[in-house]
């Protein structure tokens, strides 16, 4: 390994070392999201997978089953499976977000229409199912049904839970793992079983994959008041759609009569005006909720990176765990 | 059996025939469509599953699994799970056709929002997802995701033939095959494997569902130019929506210069003025293809009758040969 691999992202050092593996997932995500009589089902599909997404999901499928010594070939599969399933979720979020953008191009729901990311995306579902299938293990099909029932659940739950005051972290985190972690933690957990790690390890790989899930969302959910546009997302996005983010959950915890009013009115009735949103911020700093949760995000991190130090000594694993400081590097 | 039941539909005669087993079924949909979290899940569940659809699809399957000697209990599982996946197609395509009457009650993306309906439509097939798992039969599962693709697939070519004056017969075919016959014969081909029946009853279960949902889609196609409001469906909506069904395309196919002209205006580019609907009825007539369309449907169903023939001789294989009848009778 050369100094600049060393010196160079844990996410770009683990596609480095999985880049056979991913270039079988690449061409297996491509032959697979063909259709021979509906072309523009690989056009959505196309314009999405190819958009350039970290593809953060199949390698940490890759890396755990590698790190677990399988040999191949089924954790091409699920690596492809998590991605579709992803993609999936993608195409009918931005339905339900009306989202315009995504991954900095326009969203398949504005160039297409809304029936065809719901149908594309009913697609890639039963798609990513055949795929599972074909590693014939019933375990692993158990995990990821699972995992798709909870990001269904969390999705709805999400919905009703936007504009409601009452909300709580409880809610939240439940939100969180079925937006994100049931999938991470989903993604890593197969990649243990196929490769017939003991039951410690697959545990151990199923809790580095939820906790790096939870840190990656509430990374993710704070910036949303005050991060970058670099991340492709505009800052205030959560406040005008009034989601109930863990900064905001706690900033109404401890709000007294009149920010609770000022809640009530931008998050409950969505009757949002000009400064609001710096208002907003200000309160969230008066609470010192940024802080807190910027702290939360950290020790979620910290336990992604302690859940494998029982894992074999391998430089996938000091990736992965790199990883987990990676994604909330952003706030550190 | 009394002579009340001798006269009855056949549809009725096995919902009474299989009345415990429906119970089991009736009772695990109720179960599982259940969340603990996203009370809305199963609100928009009950509004369509308890609105009195005639349950066809779980009844395939008890009586095909029913009928090879199956003693149970996982016909039940693959009875709810031909449901869950029905249910969520239902969901999905009130939507992307902008539906707003579905078994003559308002829709779900009507009642709620199109956002409800996307969603727990997800939940509902990763739910289907988790009770087939359940079986432990990887034949089954594999079966079923085959299904999943080729109805989600058949859903968007439709979209993409759509105001298409070029669709053929065979392009008409698959998107049948998506919309109806997958599921179907998918229902019946599972209920026979989950009763370890041999690989040529295996295939005439299949076939069988395959021919009776390919002659129900036509019959319910064909009705959208003559049949009566009594369906649900108000005659003309195919007409108007540009869809081109088997009754136009060999309409299509025989038309002079003028007549071409007038379907290019009315399906192709959807300028549809008063009269028009009649005047479409009136080609379908002149070049005799409501009556050939009719012919196809009851060749289909005496195909899905014949299917049967080499199966136990017993009373849910009569009502299984009944049914093929049934699905036709609204236009013998």
């Amino acid at each position: 390994m050369d100094l600049a691999t060393d010196t160079a992202k844990p996410h770009d050092r683990l596609s480095e070392a999985l880049s056979d593996d991913m270039r079988a997932v690449n061409a297996m995500i491509r032959e697979r999201m063909a259709s021979e009589h509906a072309p523009r089902i690989p056009e959505v599909t196309a314009h999405l997978v190819e958009a350039g997404g970290k593809r953060l999901r199949p390698m940490l499928t890759l890396a755990a089953a590698r790190l677990c010594g399988y040999d191949g070939p089924h954790h091409v599969h699920l690596a492809a499976t998590v991605e579709f399933i992803h993609t999936a979720t993608l195409l009918h979020d931005d339905v339900v977000d009306d989202s315009k953008q995504r991954r900095g191009r326009p969203t398949a729901n504005l160039l297409w229409d809304n029936t065809s990311s719901v149908l594309v995306g009913d697609y890639l579902f039963a798609r990513s199912f055949q795929l599972m299938v074909e590693t014939g293990s019933l375990r692993v099909l158990d995990i990821l049904a699972n995992a798709s029932a909870t990001i269904a659940e969390g999705e709805v739950l999400q919905l009703t839970a936007s504009r409601n005051l009452d909300t709580t972290e409880d809610t939240y985190l439940r939100v969180v793992r079925g937006k994100t972690a049931a999938l991470f933690s989903a993604a890593t957990e197969v990649g243990g079983i196929i490769a017939g790690a003991s039951e410690s390890r697959v545990a151990a790989l199923r809790a580095y994959g939820d906790a790096l899930g939870i840190a990656f969302q509430i990374v993710d959910d704070l910036l949303d008041y005050g991060g970058t546009a670099a991340i492709g997302k505009s800052v205030g996005d959560d406040f005008r759609e009034g989601k109930l983010t863990l900064p905001v959950i706690r900033a109404v915890a401890q709000a007294d009569e009149t920010e609770r009013a000022f809640w009530t009115r931008c998050i409950g009735r969505g009757r949002i005006d000009e400064g609001d949103l710096a208002q907003a911020q200000a309160l969230l700093t008066k609470h010192g909720t940024l802080e807190s949760t910027r702290q939360t995000a950290l020790d979620w991190a910290g336990r992604a990176r302690r859940s494998l130090r029982d894992l074999p000594d391998h430089e996938l694993r000091e990736m992965l765990e790199d990883l987990a400081d990676y994604v909330v590097e952003r706030i550190s």
